[in-house]
């Protein structure tokens, strides 16, 4: 078990689970044949279900739990008495060296608040930032903070930016990822308090960070840039109503090639076509939302996510750990943190 | 001139003026032939325009002006120094009576400023907002405010409400709107204070609204409500990220479509059915912001449209006269403002 990446699986978080969170480890599993995972949950729900999945059973060990966090439990409430969770069980064994990620489907308000006392943040950020990626006009983008902070200042979006800077450049293997924060438009001058003094800070250039300036909200569809920093706020609705709108899209044009005899015939010409361009843009290819800015790897999916998109989840976090963005993320903050604990003078830093 | 409608018409705003303004003016008085214009712009560019509408040449009188607002001026700039520029002469025509609204493509920040400036808010009312209505799954629906005010508190908030819910009747003429408010969770004790003292308010039931409770990102398209509320910075963004998801969806679905030979066949096949789609969600049809709140009809369309979305610009103006929506606007507000100066106590509302 010490060998190779072990993920601890929330087996009772999801609409689905325990089935659609053992299917979808099945997946990963083909993918990555070298991961182990650590299942949190029933045993007896578990057991027959493994059963069946021969692959998963050989690389998963169980770990039998009677309680669950309820999707309508508080966070407080699942944080004080929701000790032998499946999800705070899963939790428990990233802090203690067992596993090196964790991935729930369960209650989003509750992971992120047992992660966060569980694991911590790391030296130098104040509050973690929920960051999922999606499919833009050039690739793919990074979007933070997607709902887990609903006021900012100025200071936590320029370590949201530090944090969606390091997270592309792991998962998405940019160099050198372009950083854009979200405002109503690109001058200045405009925008609230927060947005305008962390602009003020990334353009003044003493981090990392290739800062492209303010960006749009036309900006997310088109990858205008990699990473996109918001507060939780606006970035939990720009995300939602992205979903939305594809959503609509897709039964939009569903009922259009249902419309006539000439247009169904059309479909079967248009198929195969179609049918990558409804892979390239389904919500299960971008499932697995990173918790950034924790002493740990944990990613959220989607509740009502099947399978496969569960299988995504579980790659990002298999990703992270792969690529070392545990390391990388110390080592920039560690950087960051030495500016103004230098004690040479300021215009030292210029030169 | 003076019976039937007259729309004054800013015709050097936006990115093809006065071409687009003039040609988008014959369009308009092809679908309201009772329409009249004022023609505010340089008269050397516009009279061979003019000379080849000649539809609209009867229709039309031009009020020559060298000036024009540029698209980079600041607001207080445009407002100061602008008192002869075609925005500014459009907005007077309207505060004096010689148009029953003003249309404009141009500067955005300049048109609210000055059309606030000339035509005051309508008692009750702190700030004026942009509103504008977009297609969902259920039809369409309203959105405000969509970048007018970057900061909003609650009693801001519940007015957009009340704006929004006579826009929706007037507009739409729908009887009974049902209004949300975007937020990031239906519970109540999601959001920032604004949106939670908001929802508070509007779920007291002390105004006419039929408020459906808190929407999020997803509702948009979904056309869960008919009136979205919202501030100004989060609107902005939602509405821009709309637009930009669209035009990616509109663009990946042509690139399909050209992707092989059968795709091609097929495309000829289902062209009719795909054609109605695409006019369902031609942001030109979509065309025309209400700033909300004023005294008087102005309305913004979008600078980069074309004559056919300029027309729909024009059209939101004459429906807003035709349906009476100033004198609906002032009533509810008057009726509103008596429940804080009724000498009666407040238990007896309730009645």
């Amino acid at each position: 078990m010490s060998q190779g990446i072990t993920i601890a699986l929330d087996a009772m978080g999801g609409d689905r689970a325990p089935t659609m969170v053992l299917r979808g480890a099945e997946i990963a599993l083909e993918r990555h044949p070298e991961a182990r995972f650590l299942l949190f949950g029933n045993e007896a729900q578990i057991a027959p279900l493994l059963a069946k999945l021969p692959r998963l059973q050989r690389a998963a060990t169980v770990r039998h739990t009677e309680e669950r966090v309820l999707d309508d439990a508080k966070p407080s409430q699942a944080l004080r008495s929701g000790r032998h969770t499946s999800m705070r069980l899963a939790i428990d064994a990233v802090a203690e060296g067992h596993a090196d990620g964790v991935v729930s489907a369960g209650n989003t308000g509750a992971l992120m608040a047992i992660a966060k006392f569980v694991l911590k943040t790391l030296p130098g950020i104040d509050r973690p930032a929920i960051a999922a990626f999606f499919p833009t006009r050039r690739g793919e983008s990074v979007m933070l903070d997607l709902g887990a902070n609903i006021e900012c200042d100025a200071e936590n979006l320029v370590q949201f930016a530090l944090m969606g800077d390091v997270f592309a450049r792991t998962v998405l293997g940019l160099t050198q990822p372009t950083v854009g924060l979200l405002n109503v438009g690109s001058e200045d001058l405009k925008g609230n308090d927060a947005v305008r003094g962390a602009g003020s800070r990334l353009r003044g250039g003493n981090t990392p960070i290739n800062f492209h300036g303010f960006i749009e909200g036309d900006d997310i569809a088109a990858g205008t840039v990699d990473v996109i920093v918001t507060d939780g706020f606006t970035g939990n609705i720009a995300l939602k109503t992205v979903e939305g709108v594809a959503k609509l899209f897709t039964e939009s044009l569903r009922a259009s090639f249902r419309y006539s005899v000439l247009a169904r015939i059309g479909y079967l010409f248009a198929r195969g076509a179609l049918k990558k361009l409804a892979a390239r843009i389904d919500p299960r290819g971008y499932n697995g939302a990173m918790f950034l800015g924790l002493a740990g790897i944990a990613v959220k999916s989607h509740g009502s996510t099947d399978a496969f998109g569960f299988a995504n989840a579980v790659g990002v976090a298999i990703d992270l750990k792969v690529n070392g963005f545990m390391e990388k993320i110390r080592d920039e903050l560690a950087r960051l943190n030495q500016v103004p604990q230098n004690p040479q003078p300021q215009r030292s830093a210029a030169l």
